[in-house]
């Protein structure tokens, strides 16, 4: 593998056969594609498979793990909480080391084009990698999900991006995109007021006036006896880490209470921390470059 | 290479002919055992070699090195304006990723005593490695220079912690340690008012009352027209560098002066970053397995 690295966390159809499961999320792997998590949620009967690699090893690999999907998966027998329009029902691409944005559009576009031919199965582009502004948002594109997608794709309005304009009997459609990591982080507060909670959370959120990436809860930790702005940050490059906590922070100190401590729950990217650093140092001109390890890594290519 | 890294930065005593420092330095690169600089100074006749590896691998190529310098260089007919009593003056070892001070700290005494044993050089430990506390500071040690090292030798209170107590004829003496990895970091004051960086120097450096772990000095960058606190900080897992910067802002706001920037002299180590980071957000409980490029590391193995 190069040293370029992007996150591929396609979503299947599948959360209660394990063996199944494991089939699926075992084809991916190959040169240039690495299987790092695989996580099931049995009520929602949805698998969640985190990949990463560089382009040619996860183009491979996805298309050979939708191939599996396709062969094990039949969506007129599925039922779940979660909402699902296909056997493979999104895979999102994500920049993480050396690569851009603009780079997993291009994959993604390149993967959804090749789904569509070899599996004959409907592509959406969604998020980043939508050509129009109302494909966007993944739920809009999903709405009807895979009993009502026969009647969807007839629309004129909802043609695929790209393949036929019916569903696949079995696998359904597919959404393929490309977007920013997810930071999930929370602020605790030295308080046991939820209201401080809900008001800095609505204050902080890009859906009431907030910042741009930010979405935010308020919610109250019974057993600790304390409250917390529970966050999901969408755009660590354009809405950073510690300008979402220094907000936090003011905002509950003009009610008077203080900040405990703050979580990240499950992965942060190195950037995103690295960027806390500068920020919090003032670092002029500064290049990764500086830092030890990559150096050692330059040298190790 | 393995996921573990050491540093080692061999200074040997020639910083003039190329060709003699491109043969002693490319002697130590081999398996586990890379060479990522060679800083030479032809005032100082010296030059800084920058290894990294595991333990194995730096140890072979340190004794390599060391054979090289012997074959080639003779202190009999150096001279410089740096103090030096060895053809390889000074080798200390760094802790850089999942090794600890310990670690070095052994490795330092293996490669000394192998080196005293292939070599007949009297190895003197030094820093963390010493045996006795006023072997810690390597000016003392080296205080006599080669030229000393006979008479030094035949005092009991220097017998070297290794091998002969006569000095090589023409190689010296060796200094071999482990210490912290050094960051030269500076803050640039909004004020061309020298006193005010000289006064803040005097409050965080160690020697005049300050931070254990911090050296520093007010000076004036008289082209910018603003003054600068220039600090080595020598220590960072003990005296982070946040403590250090929001120290140094303090203290000039108690002067009525803002801080403008900050500036990283060369290399920090990743895990300093994160420090600061971790510290400005609060984080509570952190891993360094919840950054999300250690897990991809972690699978490559």
């Amino acid at each position: 593998m190069s040293n370029r690295i992007i996150e591929c966390v396609p979503n299947i159809s599948e959360g209660r056969d394990r063996s199944v499961v494991n089939a699926i999320a075992g084809a991916a792997v190959g040169t240039g594609c690495r299987l790092i998590d695989v996580s099931s949620d049995p009520d929602h009967n949805r698998s969640v498979i985190t990949l990463v690699g560089d382009e040619t090893g996860l183009e491979q690999g996805v298309l050979r793990l939708v191939a599996a999907a396709v062969a094990r998966i039949d969506l007129t027998r599925h039922s779940g909480a979660h909402p699902r329009m296909g056997a493979v029902d999104v895979i999102p691409f994500i920049p993480v080391t050396d690569t851009t944005m603009e780079d997993c559009v291009a994959l993604s576009r390149r993967v959804g084009e090749s789904i569509s031919e070899q599996f004959e199965i409907p592509v959406f582009l969604y998020e980043e990698s939508a050509q129009r502004p109302d494909r966007r948002n993944l739920a809009k594109i999903r709405k009807g999900e895979f009993e009502g997608l026969a009647a969807k794709l007839a629309d004129p309005a909802w043609a695929p991006d790209y393949g036929p304009e019916v569903p696949h009997p079995q696998a359904g459609a597919v959404a393929v995109g490309a977007r920013e990591f997810l930071i999930a982080f929370n602020v605790n507060l030295a308080t046991d007021n939820l209201s401080v909670a809900k008001r800095i959370a609505s204050a902080v959120r890009h859906s009431s006036g907030g910042l741009r990436y930010v979405k935010a809860l308020g919610l109250a930790l019974e057993e600790r006896g304390i409250v917390q702005v529970s966050m999901n940050l969408t755009n660590f490059r354009k809405t950073p880490v510690l300008r979402v906590f220094d907000m936090v922070r003011r905002e509950a100190e003009r009610m008077g209470v203080l900040v405990l401590e703050s979580e990240i729950i499950g992965k942060i990217p190195r950037q995103a921390l690295v960027d806390v650093a500068i920020s919090s140092l003032q670092v002029r001109s500064f290049e990764l470059s500086m830092i030890l390890e990559e150096g050692i890594e330059e040298a190790e290519r």
